[in-house]
């Protein structure tokens, strides 16, 4: 029998729908990785009543409880009093965290404002979570039959907090056999798409079946138990992977760590040593974005279409003279930049099929490496903000293909 | 005194993390508009036993819950066994239901499932809730103190059933005054510094303060009770932006609908029929890409700051030669664009400054217009993708402060 886990959420802009509470489905999905069957999700807002019962009523439930919110310094955080309170565990002053939290804000030059030392007030006997991505330490403590984990409620510093502090203690804590859970990442396909084209493979029943359909691609889910033999996982996975083809970018969950779209191509032009220089339209500098930190992209520029183009490009002929243009753009970036690959994005279509999701766009992706060109293109529909990320995308598909000397048409 | 209300979600994929529970945060936002507080979320997987008692319990807590899922015809579809286990209230078949599923098949040319005959058995005494968006009837039924409301969990037969005949049956079974909320939206300030500048103002009993801080800006928030006079609630808006001065850049709620900063700029820029052309380091793009859609940004470079601006610019002297630099590509930059306005921004600080969490950058910003220049700069730390935000958002933002006629300068 798996350890239970519940995953308790504390603040008023939770409970009253003004966020969505992402940080209990990626704190489930890391708990079910790890073995843990989770039963149950709890938001509640800042009434220090219901925090006390609820934590109560856990601590006699689960045997582990993962907490995020209500550790900041205003009057509405009430996690550690309400802690207090439902254990007779008086708050105790921590000069380490009090240390940490006026580091926090000597190393930015700011005075910390007196409501902050409130953070340092921990009930006796946690057990302190360091935090040097924000102000608020978090804490752990047993309690009943539960170990809470008391964690911020600002997704970067919980994840954070998650992996370096939580994660590497669980498994001197929990009895832990956890499944064996492999994504096959794919972009350019739908979730439909690939119902369709993996309905012929029989799976084993004791292998469970999922997909994560995000903005930035499809991931197909097979979670398998603690001792599957390790041949037919294998061999379970490249039978997905034949149906999939070419639009698998990564597979996580092997050997190998995976990241998304940008940092599979960050691996292998780095690898092969290569630089790149990119003009991107619809994209509107989302792909230099998703590429921060890379040093192989030298340079990227927006261009607006339409207007930087000239009308007769876009709007006369379509594609053919699209491409003529493109080319031309890639031979002269080439030489002013320098790299050896270099992007060239464009689309037709005007500023109104760009604005209006039930209208499309064509994008037109021009590689250009070692004086020969390679193109795709694509059409692209939906709200503006989708057309912005699947044309980032789509760009840097074509290189990520070139790269994987895989076909760079769809 | 609002009546109380708590959201209940039912489904493994929630509970295991592979679905965020967005049905939750809308019902939420949907209850607490109409003048419910809303007290709980609670999510459950498929365990009979732990909806039972989750059910039992609610309605002995609150006034209304409004439930989610586990209508559909597998046999993981628990939520009307579960009502009628709760409540002693034994399954009954509804010819009406039936008729309405089977016409939803008869439509689509398809065959009715045998296990969708499930779907219209509902707990005795409960009001059948008519769903034509799909085959699964809601339903609503009063136990204990509670009005409980039992939605699919589609998202959009949820909304369709929730709009169409939940609210407007809410006035006559509930004694409703809907709360307005203020948020005063702010860039450049940390939570606690809030904290620390709106100390002295005092805030009437009946008028609740809260906070949330996103990755772009931080909002300040009042929820001021139904009757709430009118003058004083402008008074006390007008104290908190007293404090919170130039770093305000739109307050929601009032007239007027707002957004985030680059909707504010565009409302600016648009009106003023002005245009920019950028260029970007630090924030590789992301500036340009948070104004998609924006046509008054004529054209954007992302650059190296190292690499292409000379090791001499950026780490022999910092900050002076970098204002030489910047106010050198300006001009050049506004020739070459034809732009009214021209932001450069800068940083100095070498790649590992950037890459690493523990060290900041110092970024620069110059905006050009009417031969004039203006400029900031602000240091910038912690992890890569919080600088490259945070430089987009510090450039945008001496546009939106000049446009604004406010000072420039923090």
């Amino acid at each position: 029998m798996n350890p239970t886990l519940e995953i308790f959420s504390q603040g008023e802009e939770i409970i009253t729908g003004q966020t969505v509470d992402s940080n209990a489905a990626w704190l489930s999905q890391q708990a079910v990785d790890c073995g843990f069957t989770v039963t149950r999700h709890t938001a509640v807002g800042d009434q220090l009543s219901d925090l006390i019962t609820l934590i109560q009523d856990i601590s006699q439930r689960a045997d582990c409880c993962l907490c995020t919110g209500g550790l900041g310094p205003t009057s509405d955080d009430l996690t550690a009093e309400a802690v207090g309170n439902a254990f007779n565990l008086p708050l105790e002053f921590d000069a380490i965290a009090y240390a940490q939290i006026s580091h926090f804000f000597a190393l930015r030059n700011r005075v910390m404002p007196e409501s902050n030392k409130k953070q340092a007030m921990l009930p006796q006997g946690a057990e302190r979570i360091d935090n040097e991505w924000g102000t608020a330490p978090g804490f752990s403590l047993y309690a009943g039959q539960c170990w809470f984990v008391f964690l911020p409620g600002v997704p970067t510093e919980m994840m954070h907090l998650f992996r370096e502090s939580i994660l590497p203690t669980l498994s001197r804590r929990f009895q832990l056999q956890p499944s064996q859970l492999v994504s096959i990442k794919t972009f350019g396909l739908g979730e439909s798409d690939i119902q369709e084209r993996i309905k012929a493979i029989e799976i084993p029943r004791d292998v469970q079946l999922g997909f994560r359909a995000g903005t930035d691609d499809v991931q197909t889910k097979l979670l398998f138990p603690f001792d599957y033999p390790i041949t037919a996982k294998t061999s379970l996975i490249s039978r997905f992977t034949d149906v999939l083809g070419h639009h698998v970018f990564a597979i996580d969950g092997l050997e190998e760590v995976t990241g998304d779209l940008a940092f599979e191509v960050d691996k292998l032009m780095t690898s092969k040593k290569l630089t790149l220089a990119l003009i991107e339209t619809a994209s509107h500098g989302l792909l230099a974005a998703k590429c921060v930190g890379y040093e192989w992209l030298l340079t990227a520029s927006y261009k607006q279409s339409i207007a930087q183009l000239g009308q007769n490009i876009c709007t006369q002929d379509g594609l053919p003279n699209l491409i003529t243009h493109a080319k031309t753009l890639a031979v002269s970036l080439q030489k002013t930049s320098g790299a050896t690959c270099i992007l060239i994005q464009l689309y037709s279509g005007d500023s109104e099929s760009f604005h209006d999701k039930n209208k499309s766009i064509i994008a037109y992706n021009l590689l250009r490496i070692d004086d020969n060109f390679h193109q795709t293109s694509h059409s692209i529909n939906g709200p503006i903000k989708r057309k912005q990320n699947q044309a980032a995308l789509f760009t840097l598909d074509i290189l990520r293909r070139y790269l994987q000397n895989k076909p760079i048409n769809y």
